[in-house]
């Protein structure tokens, strides 16, 4: 048995109770208390902040060996977070110190000081370093500029756009020249995509007439889908590829929650149309993360890029609703769960 | 109305009756008579030698407008094929040229010469210019070499690995030294696979226990897919992706009787792999088709490369049965249709 801190209170683990059929539910999920670990050397102590709430964790919540990450039940559940060092066993992190990693959703995690990365608040809010200056604004820069590699005057099409990465994929599209069209699931977050982060157009993917809305939007075709969601509106996305049409694999949302995914049903256009479909994994891209944060830190500064967080102020227990949340499209950029005491 | 020729017997052309449903059969065709028409300026009168059988053509028979080509009801069946000039109305032909070019499925042909390319006998068999010289072999070079970019060391996966195309992509990996697999239907053309065309690994994908064979014949996972096929084995090839892989669409023989195509189900497993599936279509490499040529006829020369064609004798009428053939696998090569008095 580990050593364990008794000054501090027991921290509140949320572990998976049972696999999720379909949709994950609150009752899949359930909160332990523990006392707090002792950090061991090269570990730190840290009492989490923000949480992030990622989709994908529905994905790696499946009982498939396809998956270099799983979550079984009786697992803390996985998740990127933020918090501010207590306590450290290892060089170059002292108390007070803020950082970025696999924290998990608890109170406190003691972690390996390796994986850790710093964040400086002054130069984006805290929140954001899991958000819009983190991993989903780093994914969309990424997945964008070197997956799709916008040309000025091209068409992109974002799905899932109002989302984490979504809301940010647009937005440095515009900055590099090309026509961004939002699909999202409502008329109001399709105001929202046009008024806020610039789209240039945005349709609303429940409407009856979608297709049609999206043939109108696209005489040029479509040279660039960003897709985060899969299924129909990826399909749909993809009957308009142009030729050399470039297509990055972001996620796929909306068959996250079934046993058996479903492929894009019409990924034969893809030959036709002589494009390429590529998946990428943002930390393939960690020695260029510094120079892509000068990049936005300009683009915000000339106010040409807005990091968009979706805070919500809970504890371990809430974090399951936030990932429903997710999935019912609650959100508008990068969904947070932010535990008492962080900074607002 | 054209002016028609009356010192030739009938034309004899194969036309679409109705659109198939599921499995194209005899049935869903009709061959229909008329006279032979003159060629106009720029156009030539070609007597047809071969038709190439394509599994494509069931894909352009489906009443959809995501297609560049199309087959409808009352249509003549678009097909390749190699004939011998009677009358040029165009500069530079002349008869008794050796001509390839979309000739249809018929006894005689008028085409513009505009889209014909000239057959040289001497540097492959006539009918392998329609074969592993032709499309099929140019589809596999430019698909292997410019989509997939073999290294040696690297695992290839070839599916319909016993087709027109997959029968030369194992070959030309192996020349550039990869480990190439062939997956096919039977245990006989496994074993032709390996024999004949020199595949380092054959499997046969309706065994119960296919998957578990893949896993152990790739213990380095796969780093190229070449897929003719789509569906399950493609599918079961993803699972396999190593870090960057790449996967070459060429066809998806499998979906092609489907209303509705199913896409490859795990394709987020690009994403987990950092890889990518490209679409390529062979005639916009046609600027290099001579120099790829060039490399298949010192490869042949070698003993290195084989040109497969698999030939049955007969007419326009024939032409269904064979392509129902390809789908049932009865092929070994290209499935090709000799017409009467073409040579051997």
């Amino acid at each position: 048995m580990s050593p364990t801190r008794t000054n501090l209170p027991a921290n509140r683990l949320l572990k998976l109770k049972r696999r999720p059929s379909g949709d994950a539910l609150p009752s899949d999920f359930e909160v332990v208390e523990a006392p707090v670990d002792q950090p061991k050397a090269g570990e730190v102590l840290v009492r989490v902040l923000y949480s992030s709430v990622d989709a994908a964790l529905r994905l790696i919540m499946h009982d498939s060996p396809d998956f270099l990450f799983r979550v079984a039940p009786g697992d803390l559940i996985r998740s990127q977070g933020i918090g501010e060092v207590i306590e450290s066993q290892a060089a170059g992190f002292k108390p007070g110190d803020l950082v970025l990693g696999g924290l998990g959703v608890q109170d406190y995690s003691v972690v390996s000081a390796e994986g850790l990365e710093r964040c400086d608040p002054s130069r984006a809010p805290l929140s954001s370093w899991l958000g819009g200056f983190g991993v989903s604004g780093l994914t969309a820069y990424f997945g964008l500029l070197d997956v799709c590699k916008p040309k000025p005057g091209e068409t992109l099409v974002v799905t899932g756009a109002a989302g984490a990465v979504g809301s940010i994929v647009g937005q440095i599209g515009r900055i590099k020249g090309a026509r961004a069209i939002g699909l999202c699931g409502s008329d109001e977050k399709c105001r929202w995509l046009k008024e806020t982060l610039g789209y240039d157009v945005a349709l609303n993917y429940k409407k009856a007439d979608f297709y049609d809305q999206l043939v109108a939007a696209t005489p040029d075709r479509v040279h660039m889908i960003f897709d985060n969601v899969g299924g129909p509106v990826f399909d749909q996305s993809i009957r308009r590829l142009s030729m050399h049409a470039r297509a990055a694999i972001c996620g796929a949302t909306s068959q996250y929650n079934s046993e058996v995914m479903q492929g894009p049903s019409n990924y034969i256009a893809f030959a036709t149309w002589r494009s390429k479909l590529e998946g990428f994994v943002v930390y393939d891209y960690a020695d260029r993360f510094e120079a892509a944060r000068r990049d936005m830190t300009q683009w915000i500064k000339e106010g040409r890029l807005k990091l968009i967080d979706h805070i919500v102020d809970g504890g371990p227990g809430d974090f399951p609703k936030l990932l429903q949340g997710l999935y019912q499209g609650t959100n508008r950029g990068k969904m947070i769960l932010r535990y008492p005491g962080a900074p607002r």
